[in-house]
């Protein structure tokens, strides 16, 4: 049966998807303003959950004082009505060409002191709209030239900005998180913070460490030829996987922002696997929103704007329903008993033991029976097989 | 003038570098095998400082204890003769069999205590030949098939294993550094630990984290289309520049490793400039060994083979040499200066501002001059200019 | 049900693939040598068609003329007795450290002419197998240095050297196709002709261009970030995809070999609704054996390799199947109707129109309605939706 | 001396380089519109020879015919008063929302016949402006959703505008030449014609082929990870090289339209020095316009964009005159000669060799000395390290 989301599924979109123009780097707009109103409804209908947006997505930055407020009024009535939730907000610190050198990075101090003033005012809104999560994208903070940026000064204006918020946050009584999005490049050249891991590293030097976590989004990854499932699986070792942005994206080029799962379908699933079913071997899953950050395609008018905003939960849920299926395979079970695949969770050295007992014990060495492990067969063609199996729905006889 | 190397260059090469035989996924090797020995006293007449390791690469692995300590001491009359430190030595736990799903993250217990072995066994030798630094490359621990491999648990038992090794360091009184070198990929699908970012991050996680920093890999980087300066900054940043691999590649493909600068040669220029002379705007340099990971090409014999050892050398030289050139150009300080380069380093806030007081401050965003910031020019194309000419070696009349 | 793989579907294998001894740049083999014999009888269980090889896959280089008849015996006996059929031949022009600067473009001409022998001895082997395809992987035809190789000259050679082997081919009466296998690098920094176009335009040059065509490999056109459905779609428009080598790779990076659709899954749809089912506007299919190139994972015994290669052939005809799904559902059809899929095969020009009569024709311009054309929606998202549910065999109630 | 860039040096910039208001995909325009007569007066102040347009680039697509006559008119003027010549054109067919699935291709006819139409109405206008190439680049032509695109009808509807386009050009008496411009992707998923390679290929296909060739850009082969020189070296083969754009690019990412030489520099020589003296074994040079398509940096004021148009002529001078240094050293002569490279000219067959007397050459197989072929070295570590000296104008004594 075709899946049906639901609000139990925790599914959320950014305002900036839906509402995007489809405006490109050598393309005029190609579909109408979408009120954030009409964004509400629309989701809201189609079972999503939660609804977030930049600043400048919802209140047009030319927007009078009056304006902003009724924009916001009109915006937590159509909340109200629907039950649709803001788990997330964020700035925009990168369309505005006062941006053009970065926010908290700029050269230009002017700039930074503007960039911070920014993000208060609608940290502001995000605590009245009750968002638990902040996501800071830094797609400004960069360069072309490395001899124009001074990486280790930027580095520590970073930190100046995000230890600053975190401190506003904490004594505004906001009791938000904040989450860290990275991208390797695009707009800028190279950007700062280009992956899950630089990201994770820079955090470990903040002063609020705790308060700040990831938000890593799958294109954004792929786009540095990097695993994503294998990215969030270190975040939550770290426990640091705070949100996700889920996406489609073919490999290094230009960031495609396509429907989830679109991209590297295979991965898709075993992403889903993790933040549903936790490792193979176990451990925590991820109970945050279920965030969309794609753009619907160019080529299409409203219908399949919401077409391609239905088909992003429509997979999740289907992938999400293989991986049960997957794991309850007893099959599976057996095959990865065989592989080992939980028994990496079985410490190295026996309980207690020391670096000296390890030496000393020759079956470790000496006379370590070392062509049987050459020679064994650790069987992970077969749980690759049995994942797709269980991806494709293909079910038959089992095997002899 | 053509530049001649010196010890004083503190120019090192992994003997694994001058010795590949070229035997490659495709072809048979194309040279003869090149004893320790030989490779010592031609590095040390081609001006190199320092030789480096991996235990197999100096005593094959079926050696008799009696030919190990015989190559062994060979090895040290011949770096006495010459005057050739060991400035860092590693473990290959990548080329037997028994490792083909990891050392310390194999799924398999026995592999994982059999890496442990050969690791303390080949320290043992490091510290007798005076090895500063320990390298960790975990070229194996990785995986292919994403549901096969708890990545989580992986992490657990990757820093077991280098906790374990520290405390072996210590209590021995080794006084080792460690270094972990990042890969994304190959020989594994995905390999653990990525990025520079991933392994400051696992880092972070260490219990003797004091000791172990990155030993960052040119080519390793550029294949996950990341910026290796950026990336040897952001270490600096956090003090854990320990060792660094030079050489090049052509972005993401397989692992080239050419000649240092073959690759990118402008980010080449770059990373000299930040080791030598410190960010753009101030700030430390990196001390550690000029280290060579690099493989000559497979159509060279071995006068082909010292001619791309003398050609790294030779190029860093040019491009140090260059980095000078630029920073002492008065042009180009005007430039940095007018760029606000250096300016970065002013935090963001007032000494002593609160964020209270920033918000106070109309200047910073209700009366802002916001159009002066849009409209001015960074002024980057102008210093990029100035460094591909001093790059390239163009001296002339200054400008108009 | 789980598929079941028959002569029918027409599946080869070469001998290399499952043969592969797991030998990498970076470890030493994990698996026995697999005689010919053996994987004769083992891809005939398993409901193989075919089996393809190198000359030197089968008979290793160094075997005397006497060694060398009696494998041939054995295997053709083999073959006699399963009824496996080898549809395809090529020469291994790589592995040999003579063909280091190539076979047919080295710059020492001895090279090439031995490499010229070393493909005729091995067509006349072909021809008495059956071999109806000859293919050409010019794996070491290329450079790592720009200026050290005269492509131009190397192209001359090139074409010097397939137009005689073509000639061969006809005046011995062994009526083969030509197949050239395009790959942009590894194990050479650049190869030539290192994609389908460069191939097709080469072929476009030959003296005997009717009888050469393409062997397309899945993982060389994504290493190159190029869509293997469309290259091959290119090819069949110029009648020129003569064979197909089906396997699966992660995009740009290391040719990782991967089995068909562990790469780019959704791609890996649309190349097997291409080949089976022509284009979405019709067309023609292709014919030829289905033949897959992939190396079975390092971390697997001899289980593991079987595995892998029923893995490909039960993906394939899954594959299959849910294309013929996708093709005979309404809403498919309906929806590629809607979005003038099929249209695309009208001429822009009315039959006879002149461009005169165009320019004359003020609806195509003074007075086009260019606003219905502007915000039509195209409806892909929809057909892409559709698709995927195929894939995935979701099937459900017909939406509202 | 810092060069100082001439009309004979032939360059030419288009219009929307130096006129990029730097307006992306996720940010603002930073920089005013620049009049088309701005730019000539400017251009040819800094030595420029041509300028290039699409349409859209001069005359806004909303003027009256009156506003366009008076522009052109203007234009006109502006050329004769400093003799900047107008050597090529183009049509803007991805700009519109109209075109938003293609022109020539897409699956709406009413749009391709829109198209046909745009570029007649300005290949009228290049001709009265003397142009002499007319390039096409199909940004546009491509798909997301390969099941939405029948790829062999789209190759069939570009064949037929290109057919007819020529057709008309060639009753018109305009005598232009065609050039097509290969791209992979951005902004479509995949862009057919997507390499040098599909362009030459498709080109064959043609009617009028003999006056199609194409116009490769840097950035865009170096986005599929291919070698720009040898491309444009199988294009000069083919003598196809009718147009050539020049810029940068870091590799597989975002389309990044870098200054000539700021992406792959040592590459940018090599382009360079094929251009200038044609292959390293000799050839023809390419006899065009030096035409550079670029975007400023985003973070530059006018004053920057002046700059980095500089910086592309200036380093292209500086390329040639190092590539002259090069060709003219006798160190490089004796090391192409010791490597063969010229010699790769001779063909592999004597004159009048059949290949029954190759085969009746023992020499050749039997009794070859392939050993001495397996172990010699070609010596192109020599040839790469002359290369590196001379791009870096490193001159000193000769080699011991």
């Amino acid at each position: 049966m075709r899946p049906v989301p639901t609000r139990e599924d925790k599914f959320s979109f950014g305002l900036w998807t839906v509402g995007w123009q489809a405006r490109d780097l050598f393309g005029e707009a190609t579909r109408p303003v979408l009120a954030g109103v009409e964004a509400v409804h629309k989701l809201a209908e189609l079972g999503a959950y939660g609804i977030t947006f930049h600043d400048d997505d919802l209140v047009p930055p030319d927007s009078t004082a009056t304006q902003r407020d009724t924009i916001i009024k009109e915006f937590k009535a159509a909340l109200a009505e629907t039950g649709l939730v803001v788990p997330m907000m964020t700035t925009n610190l990168f369309g505005d060409p006062v941006f053009k050198d970065g926010g908290f990075t700029s050269n230009d101090r002017g700039v930074r002191r503007y960039a911070l003033r920014k993000v208060m005012r609608n940290m502001d809104l995000a605590a009245e709209l009750g968002a638990e999560i902040y996501v800071f994208w830094g797609g400004r903070e960069g360069s072309e030239v490395d001899f124009a940026k001074d990486v280790r000064a930027a580095l520590d204006r970073y930190r100046e900005g995000i230890d600053l918020l975190a401190q506003y946050s904490i004594d505004k009584g906001y009791n938000m998180r904040f989450a860290i999005e990275p991208k390797p490049n695009e707009p800028r050249g190279d950007i700062l913070l280009p992956s899950i891991g630089h990201a994770l590293a820079f955090i470990s030097q903040l002063e609020h460490h705790e308060m700040v976590g990831i938000n890593p989004e799958v294109g954004h990854e792929q786009m540095a030829s990097l695993n994503y499932t294998h990215g969030i699986a270190q975040a939550l070792w770290q426990e640091k996987l705070f949100h996700i942005d889920l996406n489609g994206q073919k490999g290094p080029r230009y960031d495609q922002d396509l429907v989830f799962g679109y991209g590297d379908l295979l991965q898709a699933f075993s992403t889903v696997d993790l933040l549903e079913n936790g490792a193979p071997g176990g451990g925590p899953t991820y109970d945050g929103d279920r965030h969309f950050d794609y753009k619907p395609l160019r080529t299409e008018d409203m219908a399949g704007v919401w077409e391609s905003a239905l088909a992003n939960m429509e997979l999740y849920i289907t992938l999400r329903e293989r991986s049960n299926e997957f794991r309850a395979d007893p099959r599976v079970q057996e095959a990865l008993e065989e592989a080992g695949v939980a028994a990496l969770n079985e410490p190295t050295l026996n309980a207690g033991e020391s670096y000296e007992q390890l030496i000393a014990d020759p079956s470790t060495f000496e006379s370590y029976d070392i062509d049987a492990a050459r020679t064994r067969g650790y069987g992970f063609a077969r749980i690759q097989r049995y994942a797709i199996e269980h991806l494709l729905g293909v079910n038959g006889p089992k095997e002899a």
